[in-house]
């Protein structure tokens, strides 16, 4: 019997099998190659799992796995746009910004229409990051990248010449505003490893 | 002031990311290279996500994501075993059940004690393939390397002279456990691959 949902459905796990060769800024923390954007995704939802404990009054760890589950599905056509790139003016431009709203809607458009809507409105509640499922699972994507650069002798963040204070005002603020207890550990982490007192 | 706990859950999540450099029999659609054990984990939980419409009652699709995330962690130290390898006996053999078990309790046991308990316990429900929840997500993590195989020219199956026989016996019963209408479009699909009518 035809399954026209399941066929959708199929293309469209088919087509998200491209965020495997989308690579970001930083590495592996044996260095032996770049981090690309599906496994980043993975670990990022065991980084939730891990410091749900964290999470502040209102947050449905449920949701902000899901969130992360997508939130990257936009680079198969953007692909990443590092942090740090451009003085760290490139990854909020409004260019960007863009493109990534056409890539979501042609990439959830593949599903069927129901659960289309349902991805799209996850993954623009998570770009918005007003919500407190969107701030921790925002705070999250923050987080992993600043402990890959920690425990990869800062490969990404020499790549792109990051200073400390970039590091505090790019990172340090959204890391904060989900994970603040995290975030009071991270930064000595980051003062220790630019030789700061 | 000291967070032991942090301590401990980064030092996880920092062992956790040796899982992107296991790899898998399974190739990337686009044939470029083995697919990881981590980026397969991303995968399954988008397939949980996607597909979460045919799970059978009484499955909570939540908990089968938090199982799949977690699922493939104790290949960080006994690699990936081949579904294929040695004849399809080597996958579920009582040293490579033992070797994950101990894998599990090293890997789980990083974590602060009751999160370790949790983790394992989830992890353990997994491997038992009794409960809904674990019946759904084992049935998920047999349909992505399926579906991989069928959009890559088999070239998993090609490497281990897998025949429509092997893929009924050792794969099509346990999707159809938990995804019957899915194992009914896929079987369609693995025989026009095998050129079957």
């Amino acid at each position: 019997m035809p399954q026209p949902d399941l066929d959708a459905q199929l293309a469209f796990l088919a087509e998200a099998d491209k965020l495997k060769s989308v690579d970001r800024a930083n590495t592996l923390n044996d260095l032996s190659r770049q981090e690309n954007s599906a496994e980043h995704s993975w670990h990022l939802t065991l980084y939730a799992m891990v410091l749900a404990g964290q999470a502040g009054p209102g947050v449905d760890i449920g949701r902000v796995i899901r969130m992360l589950i997508l939130h990257d599905l936009v680079e198969i056509d953007v692909g990443d746009v590092p942090l740090h790139s451009a003085g760290g003016q490139a990854h909020d431009s409004p260019e960007i910004q863009q493109a990534e709203a056409e890539a979501a809607r042609r990439i959830f458009g593949l599903l069927p229409p129901a659960q289309a809507a349902e991805f799209l409105a996850l993954w623009q509640e998570f770009e918005a990051n007003r919500t407190p499922d969107a701030v921790f699972a925002k705070s999250l994507d923050r987080t992993q990248p600043l402990v890959q650069n920690l425990t990869s002798d800062g490969a990404g963040w020499v790549k792109y010449g990051v200073t400390y204070d970039n590091i505090v005002s790019r990172v340090g603020e959204k890391v904060a505003r989900g994970l603040p207890a995290v975030w009071d550990e991270l930064h000595c982490r980051v003062r220790a490893f630019f030789g700061l007192a």
